[in-house]
């Protein structure tokens, strides 16, 4: 059944001002956008948006780590290595399909009611998120690597990607990082990616020592790296991160069209890696995404909050009130992820693209005073996830009112909570 | 009436670890506290925290222009001087009672939605704020004093302060700032604070050119500013922002325990002020407060943002990911912000405490793993003020599943919406 948006704001990345339209789904697309109140709501659902309803694309996160949602709050405020050693790690020893499948779920449900339709996922057991993904109607670029264990990454890199298929799943190929995954590995991976033709994400650069890694092991300059593994040649490459990149190395990012950096700037504060040189990279063309990192490093999976947090900070740090505009966010949080990974027509409101839409209630006091001119403004930096009425991915319905759609809350709580505890339990 | 709140966690900034526990609340303040469902609810509105439940302190908002809610959003990424003399002032030229009513209405109802019972404002047309938070039933410190003009300052700083008076209503004496107020009638303003005994609230150190002006005009350094004026010698002094405050500063403002400095991340960070070195402020022993600034340049009054957007910046940009705990900043965000103003007994869970009282509902997904152990990290890095389910000040319901009690809020917005129309009107 179509679904009529009528008389509601219309917002992305590519709008100087927002509009006022009525908006008609019909199947996974955007049918048609006309004046408000022109289109007749025969055969539709209608959706009353009373000119006081925002429609944005929905947000696509750009590096996540979904099932750590059941690692949240373990070890905190501890230094980085500790943390990984003593909590993380010995943990994700015992991970199993069903830990990894309920702590997807209940990011999706996270994610979705912060107003997010698509995610990257780069974790263990990805056959468990690609099937919570095909339950729950989202869209997922699901990894194809592993990390720490070059045995079983060569294992997966070249077993069957059936079981990670499905109608909005794009597979991508996820060396970890530099540091854990083979040079021989990586540059595989890179001429599989190629082959394939699929999009390849890793960690790049996101702590300083990153760098020192690269020169004294591998005797290599990030860019060489990025050069003789085959990685600046694959079809689009995802950098998570970035934080470290230098001012003269943001032109060769610039001059590829196929790299994206995943700028996740709550983690990257949360773990003292510091700021990555985002201002520059806008203004030199490079492509940057938003992400949030997996809850435990994070500890929220709202995407909002990274827009907001990306604007503040890069302002401050770079003491620049005019660095880094709202509408260059929504980008960043909207149709730069979603290209990143290869997704077509989607991430803008336009005719023929993807019915990935976030409705934003505008009733709440902090939007009083916006308008068409304003809006984009008003949503960075009075907005928040908390705003978020309705989600529909691919013309369907995440959430309603509030509510995640695809499954009950009540449900996801249990499934995690159980686990939770197994997994507890399981280490110790 | 009395109430209970049965089988909650309790966290305030002095508890290593949340405990559970039941809470009687009697007239105005804390009467009692003890084990979980060891309290009878005989002659008691009973609230059942079901173990899902936290109550945590009351916030206190230690720097706001509140009416600023109705010049929110007006001419964002501009720079500093061109947004103030181009938007800004020439809308202050208008002002009224009627305007300044409005706003500091709507302001008290999204932070008390957010978890606030307390603030200090600092504005024009100071009675018509008294006015508002007599009627509300919330804390604040309510300041005399004005910007910009010596003459107007002169005749409010000795008028009968009777108008401003309330029983949660603390009188402050703010000059705005030393590059806006003559050094004369800041000395003058500080003599009178001691006279009265009545805290002094000031704009310091907030921009880099600060210092310089300082130096340059005055002939002074920073310290030596406090010292001439004789504001260190008040008896509790507010210093906002304090961003370029230097390490060797430092210890000076430890060596007082009548100043505060009020930090307010997202403000100086939007303006491109920089980042306050409150990490070394709080190992000093520096006392630090919470503020968020006025609408119009943060752009939410949501404390509980300020206090994840602290936690982030200081471990991000001093690359150290143990910098500002999470206990400390619920301390900074609660108790700091009272003591700063003189409020006695306000900003901790203990008996014969004030009952200023913010109810988190747990049961949202992000929460799923919190436990007395992990608690405050849960709040600061995971936690939102879409959390805060009930709010008390001094013992009276101001939000109550999630509504603003006081007034609807339906009023709010359209005296509002009606005040910014005649505003804007006004000035063209």
């Amino acid at each position: 059944m179509a679904i009529l948006f009528r008389n509601v704001y219309l917002l992305d990345g590519t709008m100087e001002r927002a509009v006022r339209a009525d908006l008609l789904v019909e199947g996974e697309r955007i049918k048609k956008i006309a004046a408000p109140g022109s289109l007749s709501g025969e055969k539709c659902e209608v959706i009353d948006g009373k000119g006081e309803t925002l429609l944005l694309p929905g947000f696509f996160n750009a590096h996540c780590h979904a099932a750590m949602t059941l690692l949240r709050g373990l070890g905190e405020e501890r230094p980085l290595m500790e943390w990984l050693e003593q909590k993380i790690w010995p943990l994700e020893e015992h991970l199993t399909d069903e830990v990894v499948y309920a702590g997807a779920v209940q990011a999706m449900c996270e994610m979705a009611t912060c107003g997010v339709t698509g995610f990257t996922d780069m974790y263990y057991h990805m056959d468990q998120v690609a099937r919570a993904v095909n339950e729950l109607g989202m869209r997922c670029s699901v990894s194809v690597g592993v990390v720490r264990d070059p045995a079983r990454f060569k294992q997966t890199l070249y077993r069957d990607f059936a079981e990670m298929r499905g109608p909005r799943i794009i597979n991508s190929i996820d060396p970890h990082a530099p540091y854990t995954v083979p040079f021989e590995f990586v540059s595989e991976c890179a001429a599989e990616a190629k082959r394939k033709n699929l999009p390849l994400q890793t960690h790049f650069l996101e702590a300083e020592w990153e760098r020192g890694y690269l020169s004294d092991t591998l005797k290599m300059t990030p860019v060489e790296y990025l050069e003789k593994t085959g990685l600046a040649a694959v079809p689009r490459l995802v950098l998570a991160h970035g934080v470290q990149f230098r001012e003269d190395e943001l032109d060769y990012l610039a001059a590829h069209d196929n790299i994206t950096v995943a700028h996740c700037p709550a983690s990257n504060l949360k773990l003292g890696s510091g700021v990555a040189p985002v201002p520059a990279m806008l203004e030199k063309g490079v492509h940057v995404a938003l992400g949030t990192d997996g809850a435990a490093s994070n500890n929220r999976l709202d995407l909002w909050d990274e827009m907001r947090l990306a604007s503040l900070i890069h302002k401050g740090v770079g003491r620049d009130p005019l660095a880094v505009s709202s509408r260059q966010l929504i980008d960043c949080a909207t149709y730069q992820g979603a290209r990143a990974f290869g997704y077509e027509r989607v991430g803008r409101l336009a005719e023929g693209w993807a019915a990935d839409l976030t409705a934003v209630d505008l009733t709440a006091l902090h939007y009083l005073g916006a308008d068409e001119e304003n809006m984009s403004s008003y949503v960075v930096y009075a907005g928040g996830s908390g705003d978020v009425k309705h989600v529909l991915c691919g013309g369907g319905w995440i959430v309603r009112d509030r509510a995640f759609v695809p499954r009950p809350e009540r449900e996801i709580r249990a499934a995690s909570s159980a686990q939770r505890a197994w997994l507890l339990a399981a280490k110790s």
